[in-house]
């Protein structure tokens, strides 16, 4: 018996109890089976209510993100405006730049409910539970040119944490360098940048936006739960997640807009004022190796200036920020 | 009937003659359609002998790259020591990409006697005959990170000016920034790079190499004989390809050694030596716009250094270069 089984005899049935006796005779499986299979489904987010001598009944589905939700929140002109809903994929990276190198244009969107193969920075896997987060992946043709597209990277921080802040305005949202936003000093959100370029120039950017929402403590691999938290974990309420796309949506074509008439400048200034990198003492991990120093801010580039220990200044573009303090 | 049924005919009786009598009865079409075949496989680089009488004569083939005589020739460790060749392809950049994205080491190399697709800069086409060019693509993970892949372009003219130097030196080859390689003022190869990257670390780069060795004037579309010109026009006389190949992958690894141990400083005086872009007033069409003005030199990124009409400098990382004088 699979999960799906138990699911439409449940369904079939929604605000009636079927007894565990009738399950085990309908799906031909043991009584045991059938409520380890409804532990499964409760896992995935429906709620299912147990009486004894009246058997289960299915009182809640999980939220599902509906274009008829999603549409009429969308405040842009081009972001999201072309948009496929998945139910599953490997991940929504892969998927939109299967459809950028057919040529799609600049503001599709792609959002799975659940990815298989999520992936974070340097190739790390990604938490994405079915109908709990936000994964998405927008895209990009920046006519700009290719040393600049780490301002992109930084953009993309400081729209996601806009948008958030524009939710849960309670909440207190640190970016650490480039692009990870933190509450509490634990990591809500993961935002990778995957280019392709032809010499200098730009060809495209897949901006993979990934928001922990709803996840609850036991989404997670134990060992992260000291370094990850979700929305709903961090403020105690459920996240509205079409609202919150919405949000993200227009935070980030208005700041693409303002990057594009005005260059990084007041992107860069954005960025500072919400760092918790800045002014603390810090190692980076770069591709030369170890730097520690105190970040000061970022050059006209989107590079971070260093103050080293023996007081020159170096500006780094690409490293791990490991442990500070 | 095909130029390749005549082809297998001739080459069954190679060194002697075929009449065309014989010829259009065996493939069952005219004298005048075996004639036009004929044409064809000389445009292709055969050589065929017609005598009054006697018929036609296969009395060569066009060159052809063969491991046994490109390897011996091979000084270097890693570039080229994995090796595709292959006779046709639609462009040696997407050969490459896929084995790239299958995680190839870095140094493998793609060769194409002929591509159906080869691409230039700027998305345009490259004329890319059989066997009488150099069409390859060579694979980079450089431990730098994205905004320094710039400096990857500039090198990569370098080296391939270096090799050709060395096999021809008594041609005088200038490079165009940012890495076309000319002779009296046309384009003797192009260089293209395909970089992918996530967020500020490059993933890989696919270095397209094509170099115009052995082609003649009737290769070129007639609209490109003023910009363009091959090695054995230009030196008179047919360039060995395989001695070719092997100098571009030995000057390249050097270069690319030199780069990753000391930095850009070293390929920036080398590229600024052989530059003929620079201090002649030019026009530079970038994603912003048109600048006008002398170009100095490089900026410790790879970025051109500009003097504008009004004295200020201005740094262009991405640019066609434009009418200049």
């Amino acid at each position: 018996m699979s999960k799906a089984n138990l699911l439409s005899l449940l369904e079939e049935r929604e605000g009636q109890y079927v007894s565990g006796e009738e399950i085990s005779r309908a799906l031909n499986v043991s009584r045991t089976a059938v409520w380890k299979q409804v532990r499964k489904l409760e896992a995935d987010g429906y709620r299912i209510e147990a009486v004894p001598r009246l058997g289960y009944r299915l009182t809640a589905k999980p939220s599902r993100l509906t274009l008829q939700e999603l549409l009429p929140k969308l405040q842009t002109t081009s972001f999201g405006r072309r948009l496929t809903l998945l139910d599953v994929t490997d991940s929504t990276q892969n998927e939109l730049r299967k459809l950028a190198e057919q040529g799609v244009a600049e503001g599709t969107l792609v959002i799975a409910e659940q990815q298989t193969s999520g992936r974070g920075r340097m190739g790390r896997s990604w938490v994405s539970p079915f109908g709990k987060g936000i994964w998405m992946s927008l895209l990009l043709r920046p006519p700009v040119s290719l040393p600049l597209t780490p301002q992109l990277t930084l953009l993309a921080a400081v729209a996601l944490s806009r948008a958030i802040s524009q939710q849960l305005p309670e909440l207190d949202i640190g970016i650490k360098w480039p692009n990870d936003l933190l509450v509490g000093g634990k990591k809500i959100s993961g935002i990778l940048l995957e280019s392709a370029a032809e010499d200098e120039r730009l060809n495209y950017v897949v901006v993979g936006l990934g928001i922990s929402a709803n996840l609850e403590a036991g989404d997670y691999p134990e060992e992260l739960l000291d370094k990850a938290i979700s929305l709903k974990m961090a403020s105690g309420e459920s996240v509205d997640r079409s609202a919150l796309i919405a949000s993200v949506l227009e935070q980030f074509e208005q700041l693409y807009k303002l990057y594009l008439e005005q260059g990084f400048a007041p992107i860069r200034t954005l960025w500072e004022a919400r760092s918790v990198t800045l002014g603390k003492r810090t190692e980076l991990y770069t591709p030369q190796g170890k730097v520690v120093g105190v970040p000061l801010g970022l050059d006209e580039m989107g590079g971070l200036r260093v103050e080293l220990e023996d007081g020159s200044l170096r500006t780094v573009y690409s490293a791990e920020v490991g442990a500070s303090g």
